[in-house]
């Protein structure tokens, strides 16, 4: 389904004139793309995983921070090396690929120097593990179905923005009083609304609410079978219907085929049926010529005679 | 997929002879449909959210009161110049879309003057916000097709709401005087049936009628299973199946164009080819008819003979 | 999609030779398919609901007791009546259908006389009520659907069963010493993996295990993988498959009526090119027939010459 | 849908040729796809599960320890056997298909002698209650339909983990000295973005946070909006499309198979018709020979004049 990035090397070799199949760049465009070469990213980004997941336990690991520090700079360095190449082998091709471009800034912020120990950028370098789904094809493809549907799953996430923000300014007008730790401002109450869709806890805020304000229950109802049971339930639709389409893609591309074939087939036939007749008809046209001649010579055979 | 606004204004227009393109209410109905004007729509709307949203912070922004007052009569002013202009421009089509409906009655509730500080009709003018539905023509075309498989989403709500009616009165009878806190009355049976629905606290809920009545799990379990399991399941079933109709619209309506499409080259070679024979067929008639001349010339010729 | 009420009064009518339009029978019959007949059963389900409902509320309308009793009597009589019109109408076609059945057992609960005040009978009568799903045509439809996909829902629920026993035996000979309270027996750990499987409360039955056994997670979370995000997901799946095939039903056949039409008119002009062609070929053969003769006419002219 | 088991015996008894249809192997086999045979195998392995889960009633049943024992051993004898008749019958193609390897490893470790009394190997012999699935026929074709998806199912779970691990190791970073209780090492964190999955508890979690790390909401609401409310409705969608394939494809069978009947009936006709005028076209020839000669005959005739 994506073989962009197995014919992107050729297609480097065939743009360029000047880059013919021997030269560096044409050879390490196709290192690029080796299988060997993936899996040794693949590889080299679990083993980072596994660092950084090791280097959580500081207690027992504490003997071991210098070579974690060594490690974080050789897989940084790998990184950097991996998306020269990439870039030098691909040119200007490399930067029109949204998944490179997630790459680029991933990598990009390991390599900005930052003093403190503790900061956004050391912890952005975590986000280079999120990697793996750009380099397997197979969840690459996963998330970009996704990203493709996304007009439809933007509009539902927006659409249940919409309803918790409205929902959220109406109880906290009506529950301020009644249960600020829960409907205090507009934040709180917020948080509270994303409680209720996960439908987590919300009996305990609406007892809250109840106690004091008895009809309570249909603000909490109406709000949960609304955002949980039908809105939330609008994400499902959007995946489903993004895999079906994805999934049923190949028998209705097959379906197609078929109809177009048949269609082809038929048309063919018809075709060759047409200019047989036709020819038929030059033939019957020829005859009628011949007869005409054969019925005027005899007349004439008269005349002659 | 929606090109009603669009055309609306076009069909006005060539609606009402008597407004021809130059006149003020034309132009105005241009204007209307406009993409700037949709945007100012929605730009005010986001405002009067965040206008809202910051009111509820009473505490921090008391001293802004006499602003929020302000704005919220300046927002009232504009939604009702738009709609006013809306339905000057579209005449009677203007109350044919049940959108409009929508529009007219949130904004309308804010006009009604109200002398209490706190009521229902304050309420409901956050409603206003929801208008970002009606506007935006994303958000409103998923909230169609929901209206639209409305009878299957009205009918499945209505089934669950008959399977938690009949539970209710049945866990009442049998839970009555075990848990009154839970199976005191209908009401509050009906509450607790909705805890169970969203699966939330229910060991809890079952744990204290389960000390005294050591079946009723089969109550709990069976409930949760055909409700929270199944009917409940079957809203993601209607959603899905509406927005997979709706995803596949386009390649089902593809198939089909192609099958006419094809269907119609079919048939008009076919038709040509018809018409080709019955040429033929005349031909052969005229040759028959010149043969059967030429055939009576010689024997007339050897009459004449 | 539901027409079988409506035409069944005239199916008994034909069949029965003797049933003409103007008896008893086939007056009560249409009468017992009228939208009026269908509407006043509904009433009086939904009122029957109301009853029952005013009735948990037994310390607010305590001296209401013998009017409920009245109104209960009152609602049984209507019933029996209603079904026996049915029976008389429909005759054997009645119990074919099985919503019949359901109705018939529903009702007859009611009529078997019971001297306790509190019987399992008595709550049986509740089931009534359920009586609004075989009585309107959309949620029977629904319903009917679900049990058609019975044999995938069926399995999928004996699998998820399988799934928890097996899952139940393990993990009670694995913590029954440490969490009794939740691994005592067998009949306690399958309610505590259905507490798992809805996802409740699980961090405290896992954390009460973990303690001792701390690799207890594998079990817990192996569990809620397989059984909550898998296998129950697969009732969705088949609910969404059916809702699906269902709604697709319609363009399907429209599909199909559609290449059977085309098809057809294909074929029919087809066979009369063929006939045109055949009738063509006749011709051809009579004018050569025609030719021949005056091919041999001549000669034979020349043989009188 | 799935007739392997039941053309199993046939082909072996096909494949070998030594193997006629009286010998003993021949019989075996047929014996062994009987249905008669089948259902003694669910009933067997129903049995031990009822054994199995009565045995954890070891207060009540201490007494039936050694009758367990005994029924153990009978039920491993008959297991054996079973599978020993089914390699015997079936020969190198039983180890073709993957279900028979499950029934072997389980059924297997069931007959490796252990002399603890609790053992791994004592809790495998639970997992033979799931040899159910690989016996009946629906249930099996789930569970495959399932692992065929598996590229799908396989990809999102991975997919799953690769967010969580990373989300882990960022939350550990983060919140490490915030709530050690819920992110004190990658393994509790891990645990604890689990909750968060399942949405279970997380208020609690994210409580413990925010007190001391106000912005700290954004973390929690994000994870679950990506991991919960979209990664694991992926599963939803995998799931769904490979069950409504499976729905799907008898109907798309039907109808590929009703166009290339339909496809096959127009080519047949249209090489009929094909044909026809072919042959016309040869009559036409002949007839313009005759013809020809007809009026070369003439004007033989003439110069023999």
């Amino acid at each position: 389904m994506e073989p962009v990035h197995e014919t992107l090397a050729t297609a480097v070799v065939q743009q360029g004139g000047s880059v013919t199949k021997g030269t560096l760049r044409a050879r390490i465009a196709r290192a690029v793309e080796a299988k060997w070469f993936q899996n040794t990213i693949i590889l080299v980004i679990v083993l980072n995983g596994i660092s950084l997941g090791l280097e959580t336990y500081d207690d027992r690991f504490s003997w071991a921070a210098p070579y974690f520090q060594m490690a974080e700079h050789a897989f940084v360095t790998f990184f950097v090396i991996e998306l020269a190449l990439k870039i030098y082998a691909h040119g200007w091709a490399f930067f029109r690929r949204p998944w490179n471009w997630f790459d680029l800034v991933v990598v990009g912020t390991a390599v900005i120097p930052t003093s403190e120990s503790f900061s956004v950028l050391r912890l952005l370098r975590v986000l280079r593990l999120l990697r793996l789904i750009s380099v397997i094809p197979q969840m690459r493809q996963i998330v970009s179905a996704l990203f493709r549907s996304v007009p439809g799953l933007g509009t539902v996430i927006l659409l249940l923005f919409v309803i918790m923000y409205t929902s959220a300014v109406m109880g906290e007008k009506l529950f301020e009083d009644i249960a600020p730790e829960y409907f205090g401002d507009l934040g709180i109450t917020l948080y509270t609304l994303f409680m209720l869709l996960t439908t987590e806890n919300w009996p305990d805020i609406s007892d809250a609410v109840i106690a004091d304000a008895p009809y309570a229950w249909i603000f909490f109802v109406v709000f949960i079978v609304v955002s949980a049971f039908i809105v939330l339930n609008l994400i499902i639709g959007v995946i489903v219907a993004t895999m079906e389409q994805e999934v049923s893609e190949e028998r209705w591309e097959e379906d197609q085929e078929l109809e177009l074939r048949q269609h082809e087939a038929v048309m063919t036939q018809l075709n060759a049926l047409t200019d047989q007749v036709a020819a038929l008809s030059k033939q019957v046209r020829e005859l009628g010529g011949t007869v005409r001649q054969s019925e005027s010579q005899p007349s004439r055979a008269g005349a002659e005679d």
